[in-house]
């Protein structure tokens, strides 16, 4: 790597970011240990020079000849592409801190990733600063895209970044609802971010950069491979407080997405679904095993991405019926009544079987509410 | 109460049982304990001459006088209802023990029964000794009924008696499911056995005792009152294995039989459904809270109620694909061969990030394998 003598201090180092995000296939958790060690200048001459302990070696041995950081730089550059290395203050530094935990406790495949590729214009740490991670099968069903839409449309208006991986299904309508309640929203591409991918999300992802980030770990012109989709899902894991996984099927991407962010701490959510689609399959076993909190609205899923007391959590229950009001014994005595018309104290005592002595003390706390009156015939019912 | 000197010990029994069934309204734990500690024959009598402690007077005091043992059981037997008594051989004795633990810790609400009043030949302790408790919303869906008639199906086919409370909705559809498998089924009423209640489903009750139960601790000849269901619920909690609540909306009456269950110590189970369906309300909330376990099959139950390690347990998976079964870096060469005809291993080596060295080791494998194969022009995939 050759650095000319009139590049800033941070053009230095973002050309020898470029240089090592381009030299290694992610996760590459030697190269990430190693410029921890000497940082990216060093780091990076050193590998173009090719003097590193083996385990570096084996990870950058094929291409270290054969990337150059400037011109892939400048190219991104050209087209609209800039890059964000951990050195700046937008990196999400506090996100990304689960990815040293986890190396700690031996998960080599969930290292940090060397930069991020971006287009977009917003702060990538401040984007993802209250952000939820909402995912799910491509083959999705109406039923899913439609929840879909509507917790992206939710979190976002509520004010948290929906982080997802602009795949047909799930996460383009994610992303949609994000879109339509004109906020931003994070697509994290298994390519390069120049690549459509999927071809027919062209346009959702440009919409995406208008206020929200498309974002890549593969430098510009990365074609997608399948192996590569599985390590971009850490990122997404990562990069969300929590992971919503609203429809996946027995085996799932959304399922891998799941079991990273559980190894990262992050908590899981699921969406149930009927018993009798293939779609929700994923997400009820998830659930059943304890893996995952079952979530049914956007309200749940800020609740459990929301520091303890923050959110306002929203009871489920319905109306409250006056006799719900009733202790059982004044219930028994008002159940008693039932449709008989008017009753002595001592006939609802046998029909209820509570004591004449308790019969008839409840009775005009009963009047006194307004639930029954006494008449000529003896006590009845009010009308309700 | 007279007992006639010819009467056998065991009629004797059941006069008293009988008498003391009718005297109080159900759960009467001050009696419950009274006869226990007296026996019933003695308690009946004591009852009858109202030398009691007041607890147990308050309980029997407004009926005392007004029922007659004898002429109950014998007008029950007329209707063909016989009375079932803790000192029988086929009183389920083993499912109401909870009733014994739950009093221990307080609960006096769950208290025991005194006798059972029931029509159906078979013996109850076996019926129930595998049953699982199949409830759910009278208010149900289609979807939610057709489950429940699978589930009441599959369990009894499986050897597992569905107890539910015959309600409409989900508790008939249970049951129905069951008849249709030609097995056993036991249904709790709020009402005596000889009340058809609700009224349209006087035919299902008549079918049900046909190979099963209709059992009830209310005398014959009680009617329905909305308390008598919450208490009757308690015997469904205790009668099964384990509750299953198909549907339930944010406030229900199956809401309130899994939380007895809870506090008899059987598992509680839901079933999910869309979360746009009011009826799944409740389901899910309990999943939610930790109160339910997540249910969608009849394996599912199956594995929950049995003793651990009886069950078979089927794992949810798809079919395994191939490239599966590839650790992560034979996956990367694989893939850096999508489509792009034939490579060499420089080439491959590059695309993939892998070293030469490991790349040259990989694809022999991938060959052996039948991924992969070498002709002139360096290696290709070989079709699927």
């Amino acid at each position: 790597m050759n650095t000319g003598a009139d590049d800033s201090a941070e053009e230095a180092l973002l050309v020898a970011r470029a240089y090592l995000s381009a030299v290694a296939e992610p996760p590459a958790p030697a190269l990430v240990e190693f410029i921890a060690e000497h940082g990216a200048l060093l780091a990076a001459d050193r590998v173009h020079r090719g003097r590193l302990p083996s385990r570096v070696f084996d990870e950058v041995q094929a291409r270290r000849e054969h990337v150059r950081g400037r011109r892939t730089l400048e190219a991104a550059r050209e087209d609209g592409v800039r890059l964000v290395v951990p050195e700046q203050h937008e990196w999400p530094r506090q996100r990304f801190s689960c990815f040293a935990e986890a190396t700690a406790v031996g998960l080599a495949e969930v290292a940090e990733p060397i930069a991020l590729w971006v287009r977009g214009a917003a702060s990538v740490g401040v984007t993802v600063d209250t952000s939820v991670a909402v995912v799910g099968a491509r083959a999705a069903s109406g039923y899913g895209e439609a929840l879909a839409a509507e917790f992206g449309y939710g979190l976002a208006s509520a004010g948290h970044t929906v982080v997802s991986g602009a795949a047909y299904g799930i996460d383009g309508a994610a992303h949609r609802g994000a879109v339509t309640a004109g906020k931003p929203t994070v697509a994290l591409l298994a390519c390069g971010v120049d690549v459509d991918y999927p071809a027919g999300h062209g346009r959702l992802l440009r919409s995406i950069t208008e206020q929200g980030l498309v974002i890549s770990e593969y430098p510009p012109g990365t074609p997608p491979r399948k192996h590569r989709f599985l390590v971009r899902n850490r990122l997404i894991a990562a990069l969300g407080a929590g992971v919503v996984v609203v429809e996946a099927g027995a085996r799932s991407g959304a399922g891998n997405t799941a079991g990273t962010a559980e190894a990262l701490g992050r908590p899981v959510m699921a969406v149930p679904g009927p018993v009798t689609s293939s779609s929700s399959v994923g997400c009820h076993a998830m659930v059943r095993s304890g893996k995952a909190i079952l979530v049914t609205r956007t309200d749940d899923i800020i609740e459990v991405v929301s520091p303890l007391g923050t959110a306002a959590s929203t009871e489920v229950g319905g109306p409250s019926r006056t006799t719900d009001r009733l202790e059982q014994r004044a219930r028994q005595v008002h159940d008693a009544l039932d449709g008989a018309g008017a009753a002595s104290a001592e006939q609802l005592a046998r029909d209820s079987g509570l004591s004449l002595r308790q019969v008839r003390a409840l009775l005009p706390a009963l009047e006194m509410a307004g639930f029954v009156t006494q008449s000529e015939g003896g006590w009845q019912r009010c009308a309700p």
